[in-house]
């Protein structure tokens, strides 16, 4: 079965100087995809009816369908409509329903029909007109050699609803369209090339309907294995066997299958072995504590946090030994394990986590420069400390390093487990 | 003189599947738009060599400039750099200074360098290398009948820094572009709209040549005044007076000039006042400390913070009273005047401050809905208190009330000089 491929084109120039962020095409890529419908290209191009034109002659080379979103307002700066009408050789005409529509939001809203919105419910005779429930600007579905081309508003909400109610099922409908299972696995603890050493051979014999992408993000990387065919039971059946396989080839360093974050992920660790936590920071100063509370329901397992920035607070405040800061120094393992101990203690929590390193940008030193970061986890049995190294910026010092921690807690935790 | 046209090209399927939101484009949409250069379009395309080839040809009959983000990763499914050394009839050389680079983050992460990373470290002879501090693939810029061609990672950070120091400043050298000066001025405390209604007189009195945006963000809104013209001193001199009529516009909400962040200015006024302070967090868990110690040498002022997340925390390690948090809760008034006060004096600190609030999504209350939240400010004469109302999403409720702390701060430190 050949894919349904499908094209989106954003028209206006708010996207293209950056004003603001175009998250309606991300939305639309998802949900295609779930559909199986595959996104070939997105562009974003400005209100001129030259480049629409162009933009749907190249995206009808290569699409199926053609999606647009923006252009459709009310003012003259608007031109998607009539490139529409032109570019499809018909005219405007009063589309009752559609004015009927408009007339109602504005009398919800208890003001008087503009003229510039009567001209809203104006559409080319050649298309199907989309109902907007949510706003002024209906959208328009034509249909030329096989080809479905939509117009719709640039507004999200707007332009989510008509998805959902009319374009998506009437996409579905219109094309055969073939079974896309994605599984996501979410990895910590190797970078990509390492991990790609790893997984060379497995990806290599991976059936050629199953694909795989590494998406690198902070802390990590996901792991993206597509599946296309005809039998949905049997890819199902395909992926979840390849998962298996990855499953035994990086077993400490899957965290989670689908989009789960490390602190959910860790979070939820700790909700189920009824197990709490409590953290005393030095470098990471509050980020640490910030990534688990940024959890709904943390509260649950999260007790809260010294941030010891200076070291009289970590001697005051956390009770570490002057003479292991005047032996060992604020970064240092024997610092950082009685942090941990401690804060485990002061918070009568099960786990207590600790960081003492360099962020930079200053601060750094032959012997320790920027980036030599001590983590520790301590619970009742044991305290581990681990050095980390990172490069030479402050924000990513303190991002790697919370993660680094979240990691420390989900390996000790799945250790417990197995021990 | 002649606008400079740019496409930016992001390359991978994460962003057609919508797994990704491209958030890289805008941002190189405001910073092309700043240096006077105009993007005309964005594409994005899946990492297949046929359809890079066919969106370079595509873009360099429209563009002066074509900036490439994606598909530099180490492993086989990125291609951009093999498929633009067939594009320029180049080929493959071994790259001292990007190996080195390459070798030095290997051997900071204390790990061996890998053969798929050292493969990074080859670049077509015919571009000139993009130095990748924070990564380990390098950009390529390519220059061919007066246009050029930049591929560059997709890791926002790292793609963000080449620009800043090395792409941006090469394309105001390639290009004759007109004199563009912008003016930053940071305001903080007053909603878009309320502002724009302020400004309006003053905006609508602007010359010609000076454009004034409303760039809203977390906490505040940046104003960007643009000016564009022939002599820069003059440009310079006629936006300083339109800065300075600003000022007195609106002279409690103007929290900087240029690019500072509010944790910035609020740092650097405790410096300049030779003041310290200390946080004692419930609802923000952690984040205010982490906005306050992302600022590189913060610890001049920081001293720590008590994340009392539990209401035993409140009491034990901050010494709210229980009759306090029995009377009136955690989320009150009284009990986080309770917090910033002690919390100043436990850390001996001039400044101390606190917030206790609902962020949600569970927790809320008839009489205390999700988004309601206290903050205070103490220092040794005075203990000031404030009620914020914000809505139900529970990381911006974190955000914001992070924001509005920062900014209690700043204006009392201000009306204790004015007093």
């Amino acid at each position: 079965m050949k894919a349904v491929i499908a094209e989106i084109i954003t028209i206006g120039d708010e996207i293209l100087y950056g004003q603001i962020v175009d998250t309606n095409s991300a939305w639309m890529g998802t949900e295609l995809t779930k559909i199986g419908v595959r996104v070939k290209q997105i562009t974003s191009i400005s209100d001129s009816a030259e480049h629409i034109i162009k933009a749907l002659d190249d995206a009808r080379t290569r699409a199926d369908v053609i999606l647009m979103t923006g252009g459709l307002g009310p003012t003259k700066d608007d031109l998607t409509k009539t490139v529409l009408t032109s570019y499809f050789h018909t005219s405007l005409k009063l589309h009752a329903p559609s004015l009927a529509d408009v007339t109602e939001i504005f009398k919800a809203r208890g003001r008087e029909l503009t003229e510039l919105n009567r001209q809203q419910a104006f559409l080319p005779e050649a298309c199907t007109p989309v109902r907007n429930v949510l706003g002024t600007a209906p959208g328009m579905w034509f249909e030329q050699g096989g080809k479905v081309f939509v117009s719709m508003p640039g507004v999200p909400f707007e332009m989510k609803r008509m998805m959902t109610d009319t374009v998506l099922p009437q996409l579905q409908q219109y094309f055969d369209t073939p079974h896309i299972i994605h599984k996501v696995v979410q990895t910590v603890g190797l970078p990509e090339s390492i991990l790609a050493d790893r997984l060379e051979a497995w990806e290599m014999g991976l059936p050629e309907h199953l694909k795989l992408a590494y998406l690198p993000h902070l802390g990590g990387v996901r792991l993206r294995l597509t599946g296309q065919g005809t039998a949905a039971e049997v890819l199902e059946q395909e992926l979840q066997q390849e998962v298996e396989k990855l499953r035994h080839i990086i077993p400490g360093h899957i965290f989670a299958y689908g989009e789960v974050k490390l602190e959910e992920a860790v979070g939820q660790l700790l909700k189920e072995r009824g197990l709490t936590i409590a953290t005393a920071e030095s470098c990471t100063g509050g980020f640490l504590a910030h990534k688990l509370t940024s959890i709904g329901g943390s509260s649950a397992y999260y007790q809260g946090s010294i941030v010891a920035y200076h070291n009289e607070v970590k001697v005051r405040e956390l009770g570490v030994k002057p003479e292991t800061l005047q032996q060992h120094g604020a970064v240092s393992e024997a610092t950082v394990r009685e942090m941990a101990r401690n804060v485990r203690q002061k918070f009568g929590t099960d786990i207590g986590v600790a960081t003492s390193g360099i962020a930079g940008p200053d601060g750094g030193t032959a012997e320790k420069p920027v980036g030599t970061i001590w983590i520790a986890y301590a619970d009742k049995d044991r305290t581990v400390a681990k050095l980390l190294h990172f490069n030479k910026d402050r924000l990513l010092n303190i991002e790697y390093t919370a993660m680094a921690v979240l990691n420390l807690v989900r390996q000790r935790l799945n250790t417990t487990v197995e021990e």
